[in-house]
């Protein structure tokens, strides 16, 4: 390679390699990916999300086309080793170009990337007429769940950070304060650790029983139950972790309650082994919140795939037969909410190893009490 | 209205009464929108963007619907009166739930919202076969293209905080910082006026002649140019403000495409009246552009619309016939870009009148010198 960043780019001509290994195991003719984590791993462009058509095309076999607007075109310069950059004007129809570099596609399998938009995809289906179109899940997935060496390194080093982060603000009192005041100052603990991209819910009191509320300008009062799911990147990979505080002493059912989610989360690591179907992750957790009587208010599935995006596959729910395989890295993350009152998740991101399940989270999960 | 928050409510059963009769208009039978600006413009709700399906479900006569994943329900329990609201487990397929509300769709047009993920669209198609689909732009763009006057007081109103921004900023040296250290003291200026999701370009020395460029750790140099691409939200509705900085005294070139890029700024707000097609003030610009021979440096539209998002229709671009009318807001952002060497970029948001064009931005347009 001529690019002065050659060592990195071997790593995409190589997973762009395997895409297209992949692509001949599961008979489709074209892949077609527009901004998005499925284009970053596949060649380290950070393609612009927007109006615009940014598109890698890659067939099962030859080179791959990126097909790029022309303003944007200098964002992909350093990839001309990798990619056969072809700019559109703003006056063209950029689904007519990508036409031409797929040629006939009648009676092909055509697979899309998962986020590309609608009005893409309605665009191309026009001027492609005669494909079959599928989802480009099935091949991405291969590819993405099994992490390597370097990506388990920056997960766990993003999961350690956040921890840090975490223990640090338990120190400091929350009653009082707002939840998006809560959440910026853990944003801002996280980020002085060298996050980026901070995320996160804080859901306070009955809110905590929405699992995926919107952070929001209630005060934060002592008897609250306080939710608190967050996270932030490390070179592009997310850590993703559940804390579940309590402000000032809880009663008896918050008490058992956590106990019951903690033994969940618990279970569902200690199911996790090589060849064990995804549902059953889900199952573990679920069964053991069953017996106790809150079968109903564990409302979402136990967990999901953690990488280059906060979710992402293998989902662990019912349903999923995937088996679990060395290198995936995934969310543990039961909870109960009782509507109206509170709510508990605790949630770590664990590595399946050739062994059993590995947790990357070890901010702690005993029953704390804040002020 | 039953919700306490009825007379916003009021606002929506209205949109949502338009969009229908669009539906009419265009014969299309039926309209599906994701999370995106749209169903926020129809509905105010921020439905939460995910592997999860939130769908809009709305026909041409009738009650709309929408299909929420269980755990996401309590973020749509207020617009009852306006949604029916129809909760999926983890373990059901909501595809199949949109065609039950959909009905049989053989022979019928769906309309789908162009930032809706090509996952979704193609498990719709494959779970409502037969049904004739197309993008959702025509039908949203009719409604969201003209502004009422709430919303072009909030876009002016963000313009104007943008403006004072900036006006801080120019105060204050930077030569020595890098590019995202320059970014990140314009968003903290932003953040201070209430400004929110401060997003920009910061783009120094031969980067600015990249009009996309991803701000980075160049560090700015005395003999810059920079361009900076910037805004926030207020009350989700965006400014966006282009301004090129110059960091010593420029040299004779840089002041001629300056003076250049300032013309053809005001040739393009000069040309805006009601009627007059889209692309008429892309001419204006570059025709101006041309005469002075840069007419291959112009890379890009002279602008696009903005509103909830930070492009949107309409777009002005050659090929574009749309007439202009009062109430549109749209950017005015000639360019030159020297590949190599510079770039200078200035842009306004404009208001189009029953009269003329009216700049929403007055941050000083005069050539700025920093240290």
């Amino acid at each position: 390679m001529a690019n002065p960043d050659g060592g990195t780019l071997a790593v995409y001509v190589d997973r762009m390699r395997r895409a297209q290994v992949e692509l001949q195991r599961q008979k489709i003719d074209l892949l077609l990916l527009g901004p998005s984590a499925d284009l970053y791993y596949l060649t380290g462009f950070k393609a612009h999300l927007s109006e615009r058509l940014n598109l890698l095309v890659l067939p099962r076999e030859g080179d791959a086309s990126m097909i790029v607007p022309v303003l944007e075109a200098p964002l992909v310069a350093d990839r001309g080793d990798l990619l056969n950059i072809h700019a559109w004007e703003e006056t063209q129809a950029p689904a007519d170009l990508v036409s031409q570099f797929a040629g006939d596609v009648r009676g092909k399998r055509v697979a899309v990337g998962d986020q590309l938009w609608s009005v893409f995809l309605l665009r191309l289906q026009e001027a492609m007429p005669g494909a079959s179109w599928c989802p480009a899940t099935p091949v991405m997935r291969v590819l993405r769940m099994i992490k390597d060496g370097r990506e388990i390194e920056l997960l766990h080093e993003a999961g350690r950070r956040t921890d840090d982060a975490w223990q640090e603000f338990i120190t400091l009192g929350i009653a009082g304060q707002t939840e998006a005041q809560a959440i910026e100052r853990l944003h801002g603990l996280m980020k002085a650790r060298g996050l980026e991209g901070g995320w996160g819910i804080c859901a306070s009191g009955p809110n905590s029983a929405s699992p995926h509320h919107h952070t929001g300008d209630r005060i934060i009062q002592t008897g609250d139950a306080v939710v608190f799911d967050f996270g932030g990147t490390l070179e592009g990979y997310f850590s993703d972790v559940t804390r579940t505080l309590h402000v000032g002493p809880p009663g008896e059912e918050f008490r058992r309650v956590y106990d019951i989610v903690l033994s969940a989360n618990q279970a569902m690591l200690d199911a996790v082994q090589p060849g064990v179907p995804c549902e059953q992750l889900d199952e573990a957790a679920r069964d053991l919140i069953a017996r106790e009587g809150y079968g109903a208010a564990f409302l979402h599935r136990v967990g999901h795939g953690l990488g280059l995006e906060v979710h992402e596959e293998p989902y662990l729910v019912g349903g999923n037969a995937l088996p679990l395989a060395a290198g995936m890295v995934f969310s543990d993350e039961p909870g109960i909410y009782l509507e109206g009152r509170f709510g508990v998740r605790i949630e770590d991101a664990v590595l399946c190893t050739d062994t059993g399940g590995e947790r990357l989270n070890e901010a702690t999960r005993e029953l704390t009490v804040v002020s």
